[in-house]
C-alpha cells in the first residue's frame, strides 16, 4: 500500500521521529542492519506516522489521560474514567466525518492507536462509532438525524447481539435482538430505565473492565416500526415482513456483512496487542542480564537460543500479520464500496463471501497469536512479567476475548473451510475458476501441486520464504483433499450432513481453514517483501521475517507433510528447525530495531520494563515506589502482633 | 499407595460422598460406565476424603471464608482477610505436627484442598510452614524455639530468595539472601521496620493477590551469628565459612535440595488447577446447548467432536499427573526421611539426583498442562468463561507464576536433561546401570529400543497406552542421541561447554528433557491403571485416560517420530489421531463423572457455570444480581446526560 511511496531521507525522518535515550539498550541499537526510521516511513508512511505522533502526544498531554501507578482503581472508577476519556475523543476530533470517509486507512489505524492505550477505551469508542453507527449509516435516508446524533455523542450506541443461552449460533435467537437508535432502553433525561426493560452490569471481566458489558431484558416493550433499521428487511403496515433480498440464506449473509468489519478490526486490534507484548519482551530481554560464560559476566538473556526462539519468531509474526491485516481492511474497503453503492454485480458477491472466508480465519490465527505471545512473553519475562505494572496481564486479559467475540475462533474456521470446500466441484471437473482476490487460484494447480515434494538440500536454501509457500500451497491442497474424503466416508457411513460436517472437524477441516490462512498472510507478506520498490537496505531484514514466519507457522504442520509424502527421511524436519534457529540468530541484533519500529511511546507503553532506555531495574524501583502505601505496614497489623491465634482451637469443632 | 486398599461397598460410599442434585448433569451422569464414588475411593481413599470433606465444610460454614459476590475486593482488603484466614487455619489446626510426621501425604492433600479454595491462601499458610518452617526442621537441635514460635504463628516466615537483577541464576546472587528466623525484619511489636531495614510492597500482581510480595533492602544490619541456619554451612568464631559438605558442587546441590519440595508441591498444586479448571468446563460444556441437527433442536456443546478434543485430554492429563505428582511426593518422603536421618549412602545421592532430575521437569509439564488447560477453558466456555465470577480467569492468573517461580521451566529442564546426558558415557561403554527409581533403567536397551518401529495396524491397536509408552521410549533414545551429537558437533566447532550447551537447547535437550518426563508419568499411570488390583469396573474407563493421555501427548512429538524413522507413512499419524477422536468419543459420557470424582463442594469450586446442578443460566443470573449497584444506573450518569461534549473543540491544540 505504501510500498510505492518515496521513504524520503534521514532530514525527513528524523523530523518525523525523535531518537532514542541511551542506555542499556543501546549497544542493540547501535548493531542493527538497518535505520529503524527508514522502516517505519516505508511501512506506514509520513502521513500515519503523523496522526500517531499527534494522538500519542495528545493523550500525553492532557491530564485526564495520566496512568494512576500504584493506585488500585476499582471497576466503577475505571468505567467512569473510560467514559469521560471517550468522550474527550470527541473533543479531540482527531479525524473529521470527511476524513473517515476520504481516508479510512487512518481510521484502521487509530483504532490501533488507542488499543495500544486501552482496548476498553478504545472498544467504547469504536463500537459505538462503527458497529453502532455502521448500519445507521448504511440506512443514512431514514436515520440521518440518529447518526448526527451518534457523531455528536448526544446518544451512545449499545449493542444487543446474544441471548443469555444463545451465542455463536445466532439462527436460534429466540428473540429479535435489534439496534436501538431510539430511546428504548433508558431514559435520556436521568437515564434511568424505560417501562419494561430491565438493565443492568453483568459483573467483572477477565478485562476491558472499563468497558461496561451489561444485560437488557425486554417485557412487552413497543418499539415504533419507524425505528427498525431496514438494511435488509423491512416490515410492512399490516406487520408482515418483506427483504430487498429474496433468498433466505442470502439475506442471513448479507445482515452477517457488518460483522466482517469487525473481524477484519479484529485482526489488526489483535496485531497491535501483538505488538505492544513483543515491544515489552523484547526490550527487557536485550538489557536483562543472567548467567553468561564465566563466573563474573552475565550476558543478556536475548542472547540464548531458547529465549530467541520464544519470542522472535512473533515478531516476525507481528510483521507479517500487521501486513495481512492492513491489506484485509484495503479489500473491505473496496467491498463497502461497492455495498454503499448498492452493486449487485456477482463479482460483488463473490468478494463477499471470499472476504468473508479470509476473515473468519484472520482474526482467530491473529487473537490465538497474540494471545500465545502474551503468555509466551508473560513467561520470558519471569517474575517482572508477573508484575501488573508491567502490563503483560493486562494485555494478554484484554486480548483474551479477541478469540471469542464476533464468534468463537474455532467455529469460525468453519466459514473458510466450507467456503474451500465449495471449489471441490470444479476441482474435480477440472473446470476453470478464479476469485475476485485471488487467493484460492492456486487451486487450479491441485492435481500438479498435490505431488509436489519438498525439494530444498541445504539450510541456506529454506532462508527464503519461497521454501514454505511451496511446502504451504502443497499442505492446503493435501488437507482440502483429506477433509473432502474424510466428509464423504462420513456420509457413506449412513451420518447426517450435520454429524458428518462436525466429525471431520479436528485434524481435517479445522487445519485446513488455519493452512490456508497462514498461506494466505506469508503469500501476502512474501510478495511485499519481494517487491522491488523495497528499499534496498531493508530488503534483507524483511525477508528474514518473511522466512522465519513462514518457516515457523510451516513447523507445526511438520508431521502432516510426512504424513502426506511431502517430506521424507530425517533432513526436511532438520532444515525446517536448523533454518529456524539460524533465522532467529541473525535476526536477535536487530530485535530491538524492529520493535522500535512499531512501538508507542513510552506513555502509552506504559511498562517500566519496555520503556525505551532500559532501564529495567531503575523504571521499576520508581514505579514500585509510586505504590499506594508501598512503604506503609498494612493497616491490619495489630492482627498479627496483638490477636495471637490459639493453636487448635476451633479443631473439636470439626 | 491406595491401590491395594480395599474400595468398600455402596453403602461405605454414599456415607462418604453424597449424591449430587438432580439437574442439567444427570442424563449424563446416568450414561457413565462407572460409579463415580467407587472411584474417588479407589484413588484418594476413605481417609483423605474424610479430611477433604472435614476441610471443605469447615471453610463452608465459617463465614470468615464467604466469598463476596460481586464486591470489588481492594488488594489491601483481600490480604487483610487472606492473612485473617491463614490464622484461623492455626485455630482450626487440620492436621496436628504428629500426623504431619506419621502421615505427610494429608499435607500433601491439604495443600491441594487449600489451593482449590484460594492460591494465596494456600501459598501463604504452606509457604511459612513448609519453605519457612521447613530448613528451620532440619537444623532443628539449634531452632527448637523457632519452629515452635512458627508452628504457633509467634512469629510469621518471610523468604528472601532473589535480588532485583538475579531471578533463575542462584550462583550469581550478589548479596547473602537468607532465612529469617528472628526479628531482623520488623519489630515484633509494632512491625515497623527495624533500623537499616527498608521493606515495601513491589506492587500489584497478575494473580496471587491475597499472597503479599515485597522487597527488602539491607544496608549495614547486623545479624548474630547463632541465626545463621547452618543446614550445610556455618560461620567459624574468627568469621570464617566452613561446610560439613566438603565438595563445593555438592554443597550446592545440598543447598537447593529444599527447593525439590517446592517443584513437587507445584506439580500437586497445578494438577489441582487443572482439576478445577476442568470442572467448570466440562460440566458447562454438558449443560450448554448450541447448535443442533435441526433447527428446532440444540445439543450439548459436549456432544460436539472440537470440544471433546479440546478439553478431554486435557482430562486424561489431570488423571495421570494426579498419580504423577502423589507417587514424587512418594518418593520424595522415602527420600526426605533419608535426609533427617543424615544418611550419607551411595543409593541416598543418586536418589537425590533422580528425584532433582524428575521434579525439575515435572514442575514444568504440569504447569504449563494447567497452563494451556486454563485458557482452552476459558475459551470452551465462551463469553461465560470470560465472566470473573465464572472463576477461570484466577484460575489460569493463580496457576501462572508456578511456569515461574522456583525456576523458569525452559532453564528448570535442563537439570533434567544434564541427567539423562550424564548416562550416556555407560551406554556408550554398555556398561550396567541401573537408578534408584528405576526410571532411566529403560535406556540399558538403548542400543535396541533406537531400532524400533511404528507397528500398530488398525486404531483398535492403538486404545491402549502400551502403544504411546513404546513410541516415547524410542523417543527419549532419539532424543538423546541426536542432543549427544548435537552438542558434541558444537564443541567439535570450537564453541566453548557454556555454549555449546545453550546451542542444544531447542528441538533437543528441551525436548529430551519434555518427552522424558511424560514417558515417566505415562510409564507411572500405565503401570497403575492396569495393576490386576484395579476394579473390574473401573478398568475400562482408566485405561482409557492412560491410552488418551498417551497418544495426545505423543502427537506434539509425531513431526519426530517420522524424522527418525520410527512412523513412515500416512498410517501411523493417521492411525494416533483417529485414536485420539475414537477415545474423545469413548469418554465423552463419562467426562461428567470424572469431574465428579475430584471435583471440589460448589461452596469451595464458586463457579456458577461449574456448580454441581449444572443450571448455568440460573446460577450466572443469580449471581449478577448480587453485583454491587448491579441495576442502578453509574454514579455518573451526569456526565453522559448533560455534560455534552462539544465535538472538535480541542482539535486546534492538536
Amino acid at each position: 500500500m505504501n510500498q510505492k511511496e518515496m521513504t524520503g531521507n534521514q532530514n525527513s525522518w528524523d523530523n518525523l521521529l525523535a531518537d532514542f535515550p541511551k542506555g542499556p539498550l543501546s549497544r542493540y541499537r547501535k548493531k542493527a542492519s538497518f535505520n529503524w526510521k527508514e522502516m517505519a516511513v516505508f511501512i506506514d508512511g509520513e502521513d500515519i506516522i503523523q496522526l500517531k505522533n499527534r494522538v500519542f502526544s495528545a493523550l500525553e498531554n492532557d491530564p485526564l489521560f495520566a496512568h494512576h501507578p500504584g493506585e488500585d482503581l476499582c471497576r466503577e472508577k475505571y468505567q467512569e474514567l473510560t467514559f469521560l476519556r471517550c468522550k474527550r475523543l470527541f473533543e479531540y476530533e482527531f479525524l473529521t466525518p470527511q476524513e473517515i470517509m476520504e481516508q479510512p486507512f487512518r481510521v484502521f489505524n487509530m483504532m490501533s492507536f488507542l488499543g495500544m492505550y486501552d482496548c476498553s477505551l478504545c472498544l467504547q469508542f469504536f463500537l459505538h462509532c462503527t458497529i453502532f453507527a455502521g448500519p445507521i449509516m448504511s440506512a443514512y435516508e431514514k436515520f440521518a438525524h440518529i447518526l448526527e446524533q451518534t457523531y455528536r455523542m448526544e446518544i451512545f450506541g449499545c449493542f444487543a447481539l446474544t441471548e443469555l443461552s444463545h451465542g455463536t449460533n445466532t439462527k436460534g435467537l429466540r428473540t429479535t435482538a435489534t439496534f436501538d437508535p431510539s430511546t428504548q432502553i433508558r431514559d435520556t433525561k436521568t437515564l434511568l430505565p424505560m417501562p419494561g426493560v430491565m438493565v443492568g452490569d453483568i459483573g467483572e471481566k477477565l478485562g476491558l473492565n472499563g468497558y461496561d458489558n451489561g444485560f437488557a431484558m425486554f417485557h412487552n416493550v413497543r418499539i415504533p416500526k419507524e425505528n427498525i433499521l431496514s438494511i435488509t428487511g423491512d416490515v410492512t403496515a399490516e406487520g408482515k415482513y418483506s427483504s430487498s433480498i429474496k433468498e433466505v440464506k442470502e439475506r442471513f449473509s448479507a445482515a452477517l456483512g457488518s460483522l466482517s468489519t469487525g473481524r477484519i478490526t479484529i485482526t489488526g486490534l489483535s496485531t497491535a496487542i501483538l505488538k505492544l507484548a513483543l515491544t515489552i519482551a523484547i526490550r527487557f530481554s536485550a538489557a536483562r542480564c543472567q548467567f553468561g560464560p564465566a563466573e563474573d559476566e552475565e550476558i543478556p538473556v536475548l542472547e540464548y537460543q531458547t529465549q530467541q526462539w520464544r519470542l522472535l519468531p512473533y515478531l516476525a509474526a507481528a510483521y507479517a500479520l500487521d501486513y495481512l491485516s492492513k491489506s484485509l481492511f484495503g479489500n473491505f474497503v473496496e467491498f463497502y464500496a461497492g455495498v454503499l453503492t448498492k452493486q449487485r454485480s456477482q463479482r460483488q458477491a463473490d468478494l463477499g463471501r471470499e472476504i468473508h472466508a479470509l476473515s473468519a480465519a484472520s482474526k482467530p490465527l491473529a487473537s490465538w497469536t497474540a494471545q500465545q505471545a502474551a503468555q509466551e512473553c508473560r513467561e520470558a519475562c519471569g517474575g517482572h512479567g508477573y508484575l501488573a505494572m508491567n502490563r503483560l496481564g493486562e494485555i494478554r486479559n484484554d486480548n483474551d476475548p479477541n478469540c471469542t467475540y464476533e464468534g468463537d475462533n474455532n467455529v469460525l474456521l468453519q466459514q473458510t473451510s466450507n467456503y474451500l470446500m465449495s471449489w471441490m466441484n470444479c476441482i474435480r471437473d477440472k473446470a476453470p475458476f478464479e476469485s475476485p482476490l485471488g487467493t484460492i487460484n492456486f487451486l487450479q494447480d491441485y492435481h500438479h501441486i498435490l505431488g509436489w515434494k519438498f525439494t530444498a538440500t541445504s539450510i541456506e536454501d529454506c532462508m527464503d520464504s519461497s521454501v514454505p509457500l511451496a511446502a504451504y500451497k502443497w499442505l492446503v491442497c493435501y488437507l482440502l483433499r483429506e477433509s473432502y474424503l474424510k466428509m464423504n466416508k462420513e456420509k457413506q457411513a449412513g451420518r447426517s450432513d450435520f454429524e458428518a460436517k462436525n466429525n471431520s472437524q479436528v485434524y481435517y477441516c479445522r487445519s485446513l481453514a488455519l493452512a490456508f490462512i497462514e498461506q494466505t498472510a506469508l503469500q501476502r507478506y512474501h510478495d511485499y517483501t519481494h517487491d522491488p520498490s523495497v528499499p534496498a537496505a531493508l530488503q534483507p531484514v524483511l525477508r528474514y521475517l518473511s522466512a522465519l514466519y513462514g518457516l515457523w507457522s510451516l513447523s507445526k504442520h511438520l508431521a502432516v507433510l510426512y504424513q502426506g509424502g511431502y517430506a521424507s527421511g530425517e533432513q526436511p524436519g532438520k532444515f525446517i528447525q536448523d533454518a529456524i534457529l539460524e533465522l532467529c540468530y541473525r535476526l536477535k541484533d536487530d530485535a530491538v530495531a524492529l520493535v522500535d519500529v512499531f512501538a508507542p511511546s513510552d506513555f502509552i507503553l506504559n511498562s517500566p520494563i519496555g520503556k525505551a532506555s532500559g532501564e529495567i531495574y531503575k523504571n521499576i524501583w520508581g514505579e514500585i515506589l509510586q505504590g499506594n502505601k508501598a512503604l506503609n505496614r498494612p493497616s491490619w497489623w495489630a492482627e498479627f502482633c496483638s490477636n495471637k491465634p490459639v493453636i487448635g482451637r476451633l479443631r473439636s469443632r470439626l
